[in-house]
């Protein structure tokens, strides 16, 4: 469902291999900007860390040695940066800890992939409102509870879809501005580690920059300087087990792709063999049946359907793993890893197919009007019954209501003829008056201004 | 385990009753300020809207025949209002739909039981600072996997826990400003009802308020009044199958519970038997066991850590209602009821008792000190490693320290003991330097600085 | 939504209490059929052990300050004992704790639950057999990707409901079978506290029935006395962090659940007005909608999927409870109680909805022929793709069909004429041969056997 | 934490190619056992059947056309076989559908990681029969709300964990015998493009085998051959909907994750520094961490943890699926297919992590002992409790012992001496009676019992 897509690749091994290395290249500029590392040391580090020189498979293979891959992706990618320059690999993960490298990886992945998928969202967003605006009076049945309903229009459906992608838009962009920070706490989430290389390496210590607080100092500038090189944030305290950026990322991507999947759906009952009011973008080849050559299969809501069914279990299973025990837990931490990334590729294959939807999806106004057709005027018995209830009462008039509609129902008649021949309504409304009335086009509410008002916002 | 507390009497049966109501007297009220309705019906349905003088277990039986408690709530409350005044029954629930007032009822319920959960946040969240700056500088073992890592102390622990209720108390903050809107879309969402009744009520109407389109704006005015009259916020669109709000609220109280879940298990783990760090608070009778008389059970972080258990399927279940057909499903909006209800209970519930438990916390520095000489100077092997490298080599002092570290396990001796018999170190460090080097309590890393900087936040 | 059902009562406050009460009971009877406790004395518990002597609500008061219900009813109850007997309230709950009356109770309150819910699935399974047979040649579109694939027959879809719940059936009988059994352990699992009273009160010992090993025989005999009791089973240890029944009990209500949820989608999908293929029965006054006098809606498919929506949830959330620690969880177990509450009181209403339901579901033929027309022969392209494949070659076949039926689904015209028209087939088949291959209604398959194969299952 | 198990390689993509070309060629072969296919063309087919000739990625990315990735497979497929023996090629996949290949293939995949799984489970119950046994009489704390409780035996915690692993050991079983079917439906579950091609081949018709329901025998016998060449089960009806085995296969895979990460928390929870009553096998490099070289991390149960903390989720998810519409889903049957993936991988991981922990798992009966001790005699306080509560009565009795309880926990003293200083027991009992009374190792219950009962079951 994601093969191919740009998420899948910002979420692939290589991806998370790479962010991981940008992690260790990042800390150690960080060190380098604050005196503790050398600047040389820093540089032949940057330019070790690329992903293509080390190999997936057999640091999965290490990591079960020490359930994490850090510890030997740190021993490698040591191996490497010594190979070109011995005193540079001392310096190679520098006071830190396997966590720290992990979690800053792992908000690199998200933040990448939530850039892609913000853009999606954004074309997304664009293509519905240009809908939403083209058939802001398109009338169509608004259907409750499976039944058709009271009359709405297209322009009204597209402009809550686009509302709903717009919402995971903001969301998005909040967790992208600010929302996604760097881990660096050392072995406890003390940062003792960091701090006690700083003094080996004669970056802190009494008397430096001036004052006895220098230390906290040093902590402070090196957790900025660390966000700074890796674009992310800089947290109040080490996050090793207060999993807000976890827990975070979870919500945004439930809701992205809940906001995906209600549109699957919607399209996919509207493209129903009865229904036939909208019709994925048609494409050679694509949606054939390996059994009916007939079909042209729903397959790009097949598939965001697919993914918005799995979102709210992964991203549950992400969210329990807030109750975490310890500086760090044996196996809470652990299972975030493969829930985390599913979540981000399939939110990241569902928003680009959502592209080709949204931009591609083909409506029929005449069969919207055909289908109102056949509930027809019942449609509006609701108005009906409004407008009569001064003259005969609420409850009267919901009952001459309830027996005109089912009379038109079984006789197949126009709800404004059953209801003429009620002796209530004599003298009340001329024909036409009762005509006019039951049109479901004349009953559309404030659906052209509600569509203004949020293709405006 | 919320029996009794605040939460439970603000989504009980007869809040949910009273919240309906509420909804059903907002509307009233503002419709007559728009002129669609007489004041003194207004007047009439608001004195009238009182939840005692229902029966929530007919309307519950009766709510079967509908798949909803408005309908039978709605017929009702008309008889009650009639009593009183028969003109004013017309205008109980004019031109609306079950859904109003249902939605516009669960975010009243939702705003009154999250302003408790704050409040008893608020509690938490200071009284944990009060122990944060209480044991800024006490020393315990960090833990990670399970085991003894570096040392910490417990004023970082507790400024953690409340980061993260401070976290979850501004994320709810967001939700109850402006998170939570009415629900106003009449029966297919377009608003069509109200418009009509407007109309026929004289409140708009060509003509009316000088222009053509007085009715977007009547409609658009009618939104803004009812969100004014509850104190909710007024959407953009109708949201009957657009669950933005009811998403936000299930990410907000699974994070929550979340928070709450991680302090209560990292509580249990230091109350354990062998660890004995910290206690609950100690009231007479409470925790006993039916078997055990020796036994004081930590009931409050169980109960807590029973909600934390529910919350992210529960959470995850009300995502998923994202994922709905039509202008209004038929079944996805009524899975929400029950589950939104329950996760409104529990936080509820884990938040009041959370109050009790952080203000109560029983801590015992003796007991951190005891278990920190249990590992001993091994807990900051890390740090010697780190000073022994620039003379060893990195791989050679870490292949020392474990040598020693397990010879120290073995031996029960102070691992300075052990180091200082290894030959590579011979004339490097005097016994002195390496004792204070192993010092654990010399070894707390930038803990001090990062609870003040937290406590401040 | 189960207001009123019967599972509701099964499963309510009153209900759990009688639980209890009926573990303490038995467990008082089973220790005097050893001779552990007098025979009087269980006689007045048993005549004791009655609900409504008791305050719901004060005992959940009562069970914050122990976390859990029984230390405050043991309380109580042994002071209703004490009022009748004295002697005998020292004979309540002895040896016990509170999780062996706890489980116990839940386990009974479970069976009498399954019990109902088994009856209920029985009528559906009994009326959807009915229905496949009285359809089983009734030609419907089959449906694959929202969209007309093949034709298929109302009774093949009837036959499936009903084997769904024939599985379930099956699955709750096996429960009801041996998978429900008692808990006995004692405070933590040895059942030492049970010994020791059997001791005390001269029920074994050395030299009691002969044998040294006499105590382990005690032990045993005491389980299967319980277990005889209360109709449950016996396990063959005690279950206290060992939770194969609850999670048993999770995976066969999810089962369940979904077999309900998969008929009501269907159901719906069927009703939906477009489609009006089947309705739910009608009765006077049910499904009216609080604004459209028109609308019937389908409430009781609503209500069963929105339970169906909710379990998979909430189960596993209860299966997640099997993670648990030590003899007794501190949380992991009291999450489990409104879990499984909930997870019996939806399933049982969703169960006694569908009665009704599948009882008196209205099925339409006209409409299933009539929206087989729609597609018409075109559904059929699959099989005259596969007769004309041998004499065209499969890929020429099959690209034949796709033009054909492209042009008849343009045209509006039947696909034997658009196929007829191909010179590809000119003197390969008469038209009427052409007809008789392209009538739906000859390409049903084994839809009538396979009918008939699951009806007599 | 899969990355090199057998489980892993048995679901890989290779592993599901194979699998779906297993169906096909299975397929071909039943057809030809019928005399539908040649069996020439069957042979050829079957020897094509390669997964190795297959590109896995290029078909990924196909299947985005079709949301499945059947119809490229077949489309390859095709053309290999063709190249061997043209005619043949017209065999493949002969009137059969995506889901029939792919849900066949399904359960193929999981039926060969399940024996893994299921040979893995027989080991570790093997080896924890063995640990109860060897520690059958082993005195350690019971713990119960985190607290010591009474005593217990660490060969009664072995067998309790053996007996979880036996439950899942006999469900994966069940499921192995019968529960796993092939999927024969064709394109809506009516078989009539095998019927079809039946009747066009010449293997059945009117006249063939003597009667005129040989039609229904023919596609009784292919799903029967079917079976019988894959090893799977014949089903009673096409199952494309109904989607019992996946529900079934969800449970059963949640049920045998929770029992591992029930022991996994456990053995954690013995491991913790304080506590050390148990350790994983010590491995040389494993479990090391990449900043603190004395520590020694429980990995096994760490990775455990981590799949057992997903399942319930993951599972959760899968049996959503159950409710699912129309003849074939347009999305909730793709759902399932990452869903189960994960599910049989995560398992299987953790069972083969399993088998390291249970036959290496290092038992510190001394640690045991030591930490029993710490609690000493009090643990033994229900019991003397029970004893003196026919001479003092219960209340009496019980405010006794928590009196002295409290006295011997303040005061560090033995429960035997705080009690003998009680004037209530002035004469009643001598201080050896209540010493012997008192030790914690004469109040093992039916400890030795319940092992024995449970090793040999």
């Amino acid at each position: 469902m994601r093969a191919g897509t740009p998420a899948e690749a910002a979420t692939g091994d290589p991806a998370w291999l790479q962010a991981m290395l940008d992690a260790e290249a990042a800390l150690a500029r960080a060190q380098a900007g604050l005196g503790a590392v050398p600047e040389s040391a820093a540089l032949v580090i940057t330019k070790a860390a690329r992903a293509d020189t080390f190999d997936p498979r057999a640091l999965a293979l290490a990591s079960r040695e020490t359930a994490n891959p850090v510890v030997g992706l740190v021993r490698e990618f040591r191996r490497v940066v010594a190979a070109e320059d011995e005193a540079a690999a001392e310096y190679v993960h520098r006071g830190s800890t396997s966590q720290d490298i992990f979690d800053t990886g792992a908000m690199l992945v998200a933040q990448r992939t939530l850039r892609i998928v913000r853009a999606d969202l954004a074309r997304c967003t664009a293509a519905l409102a240009d809908l939403a605006r083209a058939h802001r009076d398109t009338p169509m049945a608004g259907r409750t509870l499976s039944l058709h309903a009271v009359p709405t229009t297209f322009g009204l459906k597209a402009a809550g879809w686009g509302l709903l992608l717009g919402d995971a838009h903001r969301r998005i962009g909040h967790l992208l501005d600010g929302g996604l920070p760097v881990s660096l706490g050392g072995a406890a989430g003390t940062l003792a580690g960091y701090l006690e290389y700083g003094r080996i390496d004669g970056a802190t210590g009494p008397g430096r920059e001036g004052a006895a607080d220098d230390e906290d100092g040093y902590l402070l500038r090196l957790t900025e300087a660390f966000a700074a090189e890796t674009g992310l944030a800089a947290p109040v305290l080490p996050w090793h087990a207060l999993r807000t950026p976890v827990a975070d990322l979870a919500a945004v991507l439930a809701f992205t792709a809940g906001a995906l999947g209600r549109i699957a759906v919607d399209v996919q009952t509207l493209t129903r063999t009865e229904v036939g009011e909208v019709a994925e973008p048609a494409v050679a080849g694509r949606g054939s049946s390996s059994a009916m050559p007939h079909k042209r299969n729903p397959v790009l809501t097949t598939m965001i359907r697919a993914a918005a069914l799995q979102l709210p279990s992964l991203a549950g299973a992400l969210t329990q793993c807030l109750v975490t025990e310890d500086e760090r837990s044996a196996g809470v931490w652990h299972a975030e890893w493969p829930l985390l990334r599913e979540c981000l590729r399939l939110v990241g294959g569902a928003a680009h197919t959502a592209v080709e939807l949204t931009e591609g999806l083909v409506v029929h106004p005449e069969r919207m009007r055909a289908n109102l057709d056949l509930t027809g005027s019942r449609l509006v018995s609701e108005r009906v019954a409004a407008r009569l209830a001064p003259r005969l009462g609420k409850e009267a008039a919901g009952q001459l209501l309830t027996r005109a509609a089912q009379s038109a129902a079984e006789s197949g008649l126009p709800l404004a003829r059953t209801l003429s021949a009620a002796p209530e309504l004599a003298g009340l409304l001329t024909d036409t008056e009762l005509a006019a009335l039951c049109d479901p086009v004349n009953y559309l509410g404030g659906a052209g201004t509600l569509v203004d008002r949020a293709t405006e916002a």
